[in-house]
Order: C-alpha cells, then structure tokens, then sequence
C-alpha cells in the first residue's frame, strides 16, 4: 500500500520489514481505537469549520464502516501500510476520495499513536482491575472458610511462629488491594487526552482540543504539546510498573503454593484437573501453572526494564524508538490478565491437609510465647525470659525430644489470642471486604464512563 | 557486642562479616527513626499495662539520650552489633539495667526495620518533594522568560516543527508534576504503620496498633500481619518506581543540554563553573554533571531493578534477602536528591544563543504550516497539498538553494498562532503554576504533621 | 492431541492454554531439531540393543517423514500438543504403531528440549557469526575508503582533537572481531551434548552418551546429569550476553550515525531509500532503522535480563519456569540477525560530505598538538605549555575570533603525523582483515563440521 | 587541590561534589594501578627521547614513593583532587618539580583510566578463579565424600526420581567449571594494553605502545584507540557477565541448602556457627548467609545492567557517563569474592542426615524404572509400560498406601546402575580433578607472569 509521506521512490525492503513487520501486527490490536480518535478529530475539525457538515458525515460514516469490518476480522493492516493509521487513511481514501485525504488535516501519526495507545491502555486496564479484584474476592472467601485453620508462620524460610491459613491467604488480598491504588495513579495518568499535540509541536490552526478530549471520554487535556510527546513510553512505564507490583504478589502466592504442595510440606492441595504431568515419571502431578506464574515475574520485570531503558536518554521530541514501547506494554498487560485468572482458578480450587498442617505447629513454634508468659508470670525482663526459654528448647531440639504436638483446638485458641489488629485472630475481614467493595465501584464508574463516552462518539444510538 | 539472639556460641567471623559490614554502616543512617518506633512502643506498652510509668519513663529517657549521642555523631552502630535495633538495646541494657531488657516484649527486628524504613522514607520524601517542586519553579521561571523565543522542534533527531524555547522547559514542569502523582501514591502506600507484626506472625498479647500508629504519625494501621512483612522491598520498590520516572525527566533535560551545548547545535550556554576540563585539551568545556545525570538514570534503573529481582518470588514471611533491599533503597533516595538539585542549579544559569536559535529555524521546518495554508486557501485536500509542498520542499533541499531564514518578529508571530490549548502561543504558566502551588501546600502539610507527631512523640515541649 | 503422560482425566483448558499456548507456536521451530535428536537416540538404543535393526530402521523412516513434511510446512505442532516432542511422538505411534511407542525408553522431554535448544542454537550461532564477519568486513572497507578524510574527535559530545572517518569506522571492526570472542566462548559451552541427561537424573539403563553425541556433531558430552538440567537458561543466558556485547556496538554506531546526519552535523547522508518520512512534514527524511536499532539495544538488554532473572534462585532439577527463558532466547537470536543485516546495509550506503567534516575540523582541535609542539619546542613542561595554550585559546574562543580552519591537505598531513599503533595514520587495517579472516575460517569449519554430522545423520546419501 | 585543568575560575562546589565525591573515594583502590601506569610510560617516554635519563629516574622514585605511601595509607585521593591521576600529578609536581610537571606528555586521564581498571581487573581476577577453583575444589571433596548417599531428585520441586549427594555436589563443580571458560574469555579482553590512546584519538608524537604494552604484562596492544575508549565500560560488562554466570551457579546452591536444611526437608545441616538467631524467636537458627546470596545474585543482575545501561547509546569517544560504571564494576568483583569465600565455608561445613534423605526416597521416586524393568521384561513398548505403572503408582498414592522405603543399600546398587556417562554411578570426579588442575594452573601463570612484570616494572631487584 501506499506509505502516506510517499513521494516518488520505493524504501528498501529490509528496512521496511525491519520498521514495520511487527509494528503492523501490533497495530492489529489497534484499530477500533485509531477510528475512535478519527471519529474525535474529524468532529473536532468540522466544529471549528475545516469540514463540512457532509464531509463529516461522509468521514464518519467511512469510519464506521471500518468499525464493522473490524468486528469481522476484515480490516487488516499489512506491513507494507507501516501501521494502522495508514492502513485507515488509505481505506479512507478509497472508499471516501478527496474526502478522505482531508482527515490528516491538523494533526499527526504520532498524535494518533499516543491516543490509541492510552484508550488501548484504559480498556485493558478495566479488565485488568476486574480481574484483579475477582483473585481478592477469592482470596477473602478463602481466607473466611479457613480463618482459624493453624499453620506453621515462617521467617528465613524455618519455622518460627504460629500462623493460619487464613492469615496467610488475607495477606493477598490486602497487598492486591494496595497495588490497586499503584494502579489507580497509573490509570489517572494514562486518562488525559495526548490528540492535538500533532508532531510534538502544535499546529498553527486553532484547535479545540478540550472538545475531542471530552469526546473520547477522557479526564482532561495533556497541556503541553512537547511533555505529550515526551511522554509516550513513560506513562506505558507507569502502567506496568503498577503491574509488577501485582505480579509481585503473584510469585509469592506461587512460590507459597509450590512449597506447600510438596511431599515434604504437604500442607495444600490441587486437583490433578490443574496440573500437568511427566512423560517418563508416570507418578508426576506438576503445578506448572504456578512456576509459570514466577517465572513470569521476571519477564513483567524484563518488560518493565525494556520500556524504561528504551525512553531513558532521548533527547525531546517523537524518537522512532517509542515505536519499540508498544509491544512489551501491549505484553505486559496481556501476561497480568491471564496470571491473575489462573491465580484465581487455583486459589478457588485450593484444598488444605489440615492433618499435616496441625502436626507441623511443632513446639519450637510457641518459644517465643513460653517466653512472653514467663516475662509477665514472673515479672521479669523479656530479654531474661527469652535466654531461659532459648536454652530450654535448644536443648529439646538438639536431644531430638520434643515437646508433643498440640491439638487443634489449642491451636485454635493460640490464634484467637493473638486479637490485636491484624492479628491471626482478628483478621478484619469484613472491612477489606467493605473496601474492596469501593475499589470494584470506582473501577465500574470508570468503566461505565469509558463505554458511554465511546458509544457516544461513535454513534450507536442513531445507527 | 552481644548479639540480641546470642546463647553461648560465637558466630563465625566470616558469616558475621558477610550478614553485617553492610547493614550496620547503613544503619548509622537509622539511629532516630529506631529511636523514634521504640519511644512509641514503650508509649504503647505503658498503656497497655506491661511497663509501669516509671519503667516507661526511664526507658523515654534512655532514648532521649540515644537522640542526643546521635546528634553529635556518637552514638555508632559497629559490625558486631549487626544492626541499630541491637546497639539500641544494649545501650539501653547498659544505661537502663533490667528495665532495658523489658523494651523487646511483644515487637521483633523485622518489625522495627520496618519501622525505620518507613519513617526514614517519609523524611526523605518530604525532600525530594521540595527539591522536586523547586526545580517545577525554576523550569516555570525559565520558560516564562523565554516564552517565545524560537527554536527549532525536532523529530528523529531531524528538524522538524518550529517551536519555542518556552514550551521546551515548560515541558519539563509538566511531566515532573505528573511524576509528583505517582510519588503520592507510593507516599500513600508508605504512610502505614507495620509496628505490631512482631516476626510477622503478630503477637499473643493484646497489642495497640493504632496507638502507635497514631503517635509515630502514620496515617493509618497496615493490617494484616503477614501481609506487612510481605511488603518489605514492596513498598520501597514503588518508592523506587516513583524515583524513575523523575529521573527519567532529568535524563531527557540532561541529553538536550548535552546537544544544545555542542559546537553544532550552539544553543545553549552554561556557564564555566558548572564546567570541567581536561587534563590534555586546554579548551574544554565538559558538562559533566549533564553526562552524569544521563548515566545515573541507568543506575536508577538498576537500583529499581535490584530491589523488584530481590523480592520476586520469596516465600511467605520475613526473609533475609529483604536486607539486601536496604542500600539500593537509600541509594535512590540520595540520587533522586542530587540529580534534581544539580538540574536545578542547571537550569537557573541557562543562557541562550538566540541569534544561533533563529538562524536554526530554517524554511523546511514550516513545510507542514505551508501545506496547510495550502489547503485551506485552495480549499484542497490536506494529503494532496502535502504532497505539492513536498515535491517543492524537497527540491530545494536537493538543489541546496533553501529559502533564507525569516525574521525572529515573524518566527514569534507563527509562535503565537499556536493558539491551542499546550501549543507555544497558548502554554498556560499561570495554570500549571497554581497547580505547583497546591503540590507544594499538600506537601507542607504532610511534612508539618510529621514533624508535629515525631516533636510530640519525642516530648520536645517537656525537656 | 493425547499428552504423553495423559491418564484418564482432562487438564482444565485454561491450564493447558496457560502452559502451552506459547509454546507451541515456538516449538514449530524446533521441529528439525528435534527429529535429529531422535535420529540420534534411536540409533544409540539400537546400537546398545534396546531396539532391533527393524525397529530402529521403522522409527528412522518415521522421522525422515517427519523431516520431508517440515520442509513443505505440512507438520505442524498443536497447543493441545503441549510441546514438539510430544507431536512427534504421537506422530510416530500414529505411522509406525507399538514400535513409535517404544522411541521414548531412556529418555525424557527434559532432555529432548535441551538437545533441540543446543542444536537451533549452533545452527543460529553459525548464521550471526557469518552477519557479524560481514559487518566486520563492510566496516574495514568503508574504513580502507576513507582511511584519511579528517573528522573532529569528540569527548563529553564537544569537540576534542581531530580525528578520521578510517579511525571511526575501523573502530568499530575491531570492536567487533572482540565480540566474536565472547560469542566463540559461548558457542563452545553451547557445543555440549545434553542427551542421555533424561530428567536430570540419568537412566538404570546403560546408555551410550558419547555415541548419540558424536552422531550429533557436538564436540562432546556434557558429563553431570543434574548440571545438564541445571544448565538450561544458563547457557542460553551466556550465548544472549555476547550478543548483548555485539548489540552494544551496533547501538553505539546507530547514535553515532543518528548525530552526524543531522542537519547540524551533516558529515554522513544515507539515501533516501533507507529513510522513511513523515505523514505530516513533506520535507522528513527519518533514519528509523537507525533509532530501532538503537532502542533494540534495550530490547537485548531485557531479553538478558529476563533468562537470567528467570533462572536465579531455582532449586536444582528441571523448573517449568525454564520454558519461559525458550522465547527470549529465539528472539534474542532473531533480533541480533536483523540487526547486524541492517548495520551491514546502512554501512554499505553511507556517504561523506567531505567539505563539512573538514570545515568541522576548528582551531581548537589542535589546541594538545600547539601544547606538545611548545613543550617540545622550548623543552618546556607540557603542564606548563598546556596552560600557556588554554589561555591563548580561551581567549580565541571567547572573543569569537576563532583561527581559520586548515585545508583537508594540511589535515592528512596531520593525521599521517598519528603514527603509532593504532593511531589515525596508522589504522592496521590489513592486520585486522587477516584476523578477520582467520575468524571466518573458524566459523566456516564450525559450520561444516556441524553440517556433515546432521547429514549423515539424517543419511542424505542413502536417501 | 589543583586540578589539572585549572585556568582561573573555581568551579562550583555542588558540581565538584556531584562528580567527584564518589570517584575519589572508588579512586583510592587504583592508586597502585596507577603508579605503575605511569611507570610505564615514563619509561616508553624516556626511551622515545622525550624525557631525559635523569628525568625519568626522578619521576620513577617519585613514583615509587606514592608505592611506598600507599603500602602505609598515608596517600590519600581528596575529592577536590577529582581522581587518582590528579593526586598523583600533584604530588609529583610537589615533590619533583618541573619534572613532574612532563609526566603527562602525550597521555591523557582518559587513558589512564582505562590503564588503571584494566590492572585492577587483571589483579581482582586472578584473586577470583582462586576462590572460584577452591570452591570447585570443596564441592568435588563433598561429592567424593557422599558419593553413593541416596538423595530423591527433584523436578517441579516434586519427588522426582532417585539421585544422590554426590551427583547433587558434583554438579556445581562442573558449572563453576563452565563458568571458568567465559571468565577467562572476558579475562583476554581485558588483558590488551589501552595506554597511548590518550584522548581516544592517540597523539602526533611517535609513541611506543608496544613497549609500554609489554612493561605492563599485558598480552598485546589494543589497537584502534577510539576503540579503545568505546571499550569502557564494555570490557567491565564482559568481566561481570562472567561473573553473573558463577554468581547464578551460587544462588542456585543456596536455595538448595536452604530448601534442605528446612525442618520439612532435614536432609543438611549447618554448624550453628554459620548461622544467626533471632531477637524474639529463641529457637532460630537462621542461614542468613545463603539466603544473602541468593539476594545478592539480584544484586550481581542489577549491577550487570547498570554497567550496560549506561553505556548503551553513547556515542562514540570518551563521555563521563563512563565514570559511572567504576563503581558497579568494582562492587561486583567485591561480591563474587565474598560470595564465593562464604560458600567453600559452607561446603566444607555441611553435614548429612543420611537416615533422612534414605527415609525421603520413597517408592515413587522408581515408578519409571519399573516401566523399563516393564518393557524391557515384557518386551513391551515404554509407552505401554508407563501407562500400566502409571495406573499402579497413582492408585497407591490415591489410597495412601505406599510402598515401603527401600534400604540404603538397595538404593545404592540402583545408583551403581546408573552407570552411563554422569550418571549417579559414574561421576567422574577424577577427570573433573583433572580438569580442575589444568585450569587452576592456568591462572596460575596467569598470576605470576603478571606479578613478575610488575615487579620488574617497579623495579623491586634494584630496591
């Protein structure tokens, strides 16, 4: 197809495989938002008088039948277009003429990148909040149904204090709901409208970009037409720094699950439906999912290091390199979606030895209360207490005698002892409930919004 | 000294050197907030009934004095303490007899250096937000004095779009301003109190948290227990995040300077005694502190990468890996510290070359202007008068015979007729500015409550 | 497809999507591979005596099949096939019956995909070794071309002391032939026979290790079996961190061009067909390819960064986090190839514009050779002469009265002056293409060694 | 102090600290390094004629006094020095005079700089591949020691198949071993000789590099000297991408030992000399040591890309970026040392609990054997067999009634039985020995032919 700056000479086709193969696959994924910012800008362009009342109609409605092609997996854009926006202006200009070649008027491909990628970003991360409160919820419900179920807690990876499983599983749910206000901030950020920012210098015509910001639904305008481009890459960075802290979370949950699950731990359980097998160890039964989960850690984190490292040092202004930012953001968002629903699936389909887990709250687990009990019964300082337990249970431990296991409903009791704020005993469940209630709000609104403002420009209603 | 945890063996020299060399020198750094976690624990343990008034005033008073020995650089955390917590107790043991050894009940290290580092990372970021709106102020300063000068805008490298010196620095006030939301928010995330996790497992005593929490001046309880020492190295990592996208700004400013300063571009002008030379080339003008600044953007990265490698996929509960987080989270801070003092110092002895910066502006940068004059006066599509004023353009490039420059009067003319909203006739200081004006009184506040909790805590009225 | 370890219930879909979806698609590399691997295999149980002569012949018709259906794309490998070696054996039991069934004795997938990862990786190491001495070869032509047209030295981005489009460009040639050390370091660890490893633990069974090796060209076996498994990612890791190193090179050639075409330098030009323009500025001619490779430099950076991440802290034995690193180290190899062919292009077609590199060739370049001649000249100190020359020139450079520059004769005589080793007058240019030379006949042995073995393995000549 | 560049202005104490008050402080280890630099070249300037005989003896002992200095740490680089090349110059300017005033004919601190880290890097190496094959050396002793110990083998961190300690052991001694070859490629970069490149763009005065090469032991001169300054940084890199190999080797180690020392595993125990207690748990024996390295491979990583990072994208010449790699470089050679001292402390101090590591081979671990014991009895195809005693395995384990533990010497005749090439039974640890020895005398010579250079470079005999 024809490159839109073509003027009387063909590129070398190594370069253009080398610029454009995966940009144009990447841009597959593009295509509704391109239109959408079409659909803003050629309002925005009759509004202040560049187009005609028809030409508009006529543009929108060519726009449109983009839009309907894209539904049907008809629209493609071939690396000979470069990106999706050639591939729609050519579309336009066949299938509207002169029409067609006027949409380009007042602005730039680097504007439209930047506007496809942030409402790109906003639908994915409806999803992505979505998904990331459900692994809450599931988290919190099983977190409830074994709130006082004992388990060893330990520190240096030894056992060192009586823990429970449902502290354990409500740590989740309170750290996923931390990241979530990494991910609102990030969200805020990506919600300002970059359209009229043309090449990264403005245009000498005199543009309402409030009016095609609100058309596309976004929180406000990007003032500076420079920081606008200056900013491609670094707010994708934003995003998926908020999405490593998720994926954080995520590879503790799956190192815990893959502990847990071995024969020396024994404490949880998957059904064999979740797990894969061997093809020479006919007894295996592997939760792949859960090292692909940390193992995935480190690729957010690869993602994470290549955006950032590619924007670090450009001098101001568009850099082809932002080019390179779009596919590790489009991977990172796609690799939190599919790792939060199969932590999701596993948390839900988790089931406990409790046997295993009672007869592992060995003794040495409750030194540290012997020690606060002799300090209070005999008044004396903890640090004493603590020397005169220490040497007891060093000594059972290294004569192999120790103390006998306790029942459960001891253990129980431990636990509930422990009342204080966040405590195993007083694990608050009902308010991060309370407060995960909120997040899913915020983000529906925000949803809610997205999808009226969207529907809105594109004219659903009158069609 | 003797380590908190000793009982009657010495630990090999080797394994201590290893554990401790570090961590104790970067503890002398943690000497007050230690201090400052134990004065409201005891706070706290009186409350609760454990320590009686005068156990709680003479501890108060023993960590006064540690307050004071740090104040005059006497007070040292050596190797062979292992860490400040345990030079504070022995301190205390020495100074304070038996009622020393009470002050460990119901809390652990792991609590405390989670303490410490929450509250060292509120001082600290109460300084890069001043530094960091500082350098909003000299940028917002620069570019009000040069609004509309011209300067050629620059895309892949190449000239562009005329644009302005104004909307140049402008750019940057903008972006350090959006960074400033992401500081918030890991400053939010920070603001929670962890002291009461004890090891991580809470404790069988009935503890106030919010009590503590309220008088070390936190803005709220981290709840679960697990979950707070979960997010040991998270917390500083999203610090550490905020971090680089500040310095990600200051690398791009850094690489303009670079450029605009070279014998071929002859912008800008620093003066000599933000210079250094060379030992062999007596002419030499290096910007050095610019390079530097590009490089430790680098080492910005690998600080957030190192801390984000270090806590990825560890097991549940405190481990010692957590540690290792300790130096690059500090070493961000002082970066993030400097290299903002050090543009701020930059910008405010930035000179211009104006007659240099005009002479830039050469005729290619206004093709896309005379493409849409075009279009708009022979009412021609806008693809069709690029391609016109293309085939011209590049004619005359090829032919060498480019229009001459025009006038710096008619360059600002076409300046203002940027008129839209962030374009160079239209950058709205006024607005960003106030929008400074209210960072900076949030910030001010949340340093004053601070300051106010820790006077309070520390009982500066009585002494 | 039936898995191999499948035994009467199904994997849950979003489990086998999770796990294989990605995996698959680049398993369809690896097809050839894997076959060879089998090659081998089935030859060594015959010869050992686990198969007869008939069944050995069955299988390897069977997997000759398999080789003539890849070539004609007709064979393909299913997500529902989990991996290649799981298609190849359901491949193998649906043409040859219980006698396909019996191929996997002795063996495990653990092991295969080692086998079919050493191979791609000695097959792709032989075409990057080939682009690389290509470069090398362009670079020292380029170099031999305009070994004495002048060119200004930089440091610190300001101009430092004359230099010459030979000394650059040859640079980089040399740079290069250290690369290809790194990469002979990481090709060697590379050419270790994995196979026979099965899942990390050997076999009861006495298989022949050194023969199936040697049949696959390897220069020989790698012994432990747990260092077999515990080696995937790790060798992987050091083949991407030398092509890290050639990366580097390129990027640093990229910026280097990326400065001296534009119109502030303007020593280079590129032909407009490697350039690619703008859709908005008629007159652009952008060097993308250039900026790419540039940004791509980061891409490897993550790609490193990501295998090793991955691969640290794993406990011993085959992790399925290790097919994670699979991806990366393909795309690593893929990136460094199109990267070293556009080098290779761009080199080929660069131009000079001899008259600005000499015009760029200012007084103050020459500033050490007046303080060297001074000081030889009046046997003064070169402390003293240096400063006795900064001062002249300062004051040249201030009061804008620079000295004329000296014509492009008296510059070659200055850089024929350059005498010593490696100096501008003294590039060795030959000498580096004999090493070059030597090089490429290694790398040719390598891959005619690495040829004949799979040739006759494949037994081309009984075909 | 006076910098070399000094021409009448005082340049601003925030710059002079933002650039100099980390290098002088990393500057102080290369003082010696830099001494015998410049040893060097006085030497090749006397023997070119520029300095006189009498004037080289008096910068040699000048020289040799900052040696002698240096040995009582009485000579000291002050951050208002900058670096090393400046307190040396002074002092020899200060106690020789004029002389000292010459020594910096035709060189330049970019130069030197390069001299300085490439002996620093030669010295730390070699002190390197002795902690390295010491710690080959302590993992080949334990592997003898526990040759035919049972051990289950893990894959997916599930029972796997048997295995041994001695398998386990002797693993890390081959890797380590691997690792050998690339530090010792990236030992041969770094053992070219960079003095005479000066600026980076050599001088017009007929140096001999050769010599000057050769009185410092490098191997040969590298050539092209604007290579030679793009080397920076880069040579560093390839240095420590060695060393993040062997540090990978090491982590992996350590969560073994950190796996198998847990109460869950009790297969290995550490003295508790080697480990740390806990300030609230008296039972604690922590092994805070491997957990260190395991961190500190994310540390290793992140001090990889932060020498990358900066210096990707530069362009070509020296750029004070550079200066910013000093210290990654240095930290990470730091690390290595220690990491590797402190694990030989640990292998030599492991000790075994046979009678669990028997206990832990439970009859799962032989499910695949008895598939071939299966097909190779019934002549039945292994695929058959697997799924027979696929069905058996699982049904035992589903109804928990095991198998029982085979004894150790049933489980030592299996490991026997696996005899082929690295197998449990066919270590090989004296052709590992072997090995081991060739290498270790390989830097051996390495050591001694660099000593003995030096030596008579200072010119000790004539002492």
């Amino acid at each position: 197809m024809t490159k839109l700056w073509q003027k009387g000479y063909q590129v070398n086709e190594h370069v253009e495989r080398f610029e454009a193969a995966q940009n144009s696959m990447l841009d597959s994924r593009l295509i509704r938002h391109d239109v959408w910012g079409s659909l803003a800008h050629v309002a925005m362009l009759q509004k202040i008088g560049i187009l005609s009342t028809e030409e508009h109609a006529t543009l929108k409605n060519a726009l449109r039948s983009v839009l309907a092609l894209e539904a049907t997996h008809e629209f493609s854009v071939l690396p000979s277009d470069e990106d999706v926006h050639t591939s729609i202006e050519n579309y336009l200009v066949t299938s509207a003429g002169a029409t067609g070649k006027k949409i380009h008027m007042a602005r730039s491909r680097n504007d439209q990148v930047l506007v496809d990628l942030r409402l790109y970003g906003k639908e994915q991360l409806h999803t992505v909040a979505e998904s990331l409160t459900d692994l809450v919820s599931a988290f919190l419900e099983f977190a409830g149904t074994y709130a006082l179920i004992p388990m060893p807690g330990y520190t240096h990876m030894q056992r060192a204090m009586l823990s429970s499983v449902g502290l354990w599983a409500a740590s989740f749910a309170e750290s996923l709901l931390d990241d979530e206000q990494l991910l609102s901030a990030a969200y805020r950020l990506n919600d300002q409208s970059p359209l009229g920012s043309a090449a990264g210098y403005g245009v000498p015509i005199p543009i309402d970009r409030q009016y095609s910001s609100d058309l596309l639904g976004f929180a406000h305008v990007q003032n500076n037409v420079i920081y606008v481009q200056n900013s491609r890459g670094k707010i994708e960075a934003a995003i998926v720094q908020a999405l490593t802290q998720i994926m954080l979370d995520l590879s503790k949950f799956a190192q815990d699950v893959l502990l847990f699950t071995t024969a020396e731990y024994s404490f949880l359980q998957v059904p064999q439906e979740l797990c894969t097998g061997s093809s020479i160890m006919p007894q295996k039964r592997n939760l792949g999912i859960m090292e692909l989960v940390r193992a995935r850690m480190q690729t957010m984190l690869a993602l994470q290091q290549q955006i950032l490292g590619i924007v670090s040092g450009l001098p101001s202004g568009y850099n082809m390199d932002y080019q390179e930012t779009k596919r590790p953001f489009m991977e990172a968002l796609d690799l939190i979606l599919e790792s939060l629903n199969i932590c999701t699936l596993v948390v839900q389909n988790l089931s406990l030895d409790t046997a295993n887990l009672v007869k592992a709250c060995t003794f040495e687990l409750f030194a540290a209360d012997r020690a606060y009990e002799l300090a209070i019964a005999s008044k004396m300082p903890f640090r004493d207490a603590y020397r005169i337990v220490g040497a007891e249970v060093t000594a059972q431990l290294d004569r192999h005698i120790p103390l006998p296991v306790e029942s459960q409903e001891q253990l129980v009791e431990r636990l509930k002892a422990r009342s204080h704020l966040g405590g195993a005993g007083s694990l608050a469940l009902e308010e991060v409930s309370t407060h995960l209630g909120q997040v899913q709000m915020t983000w529906h609104e925000r949803t809610a919004a997205f999808n009226n403002a969207i529907a809105h420009l594109v004219g659903i209603n009158e069609a």
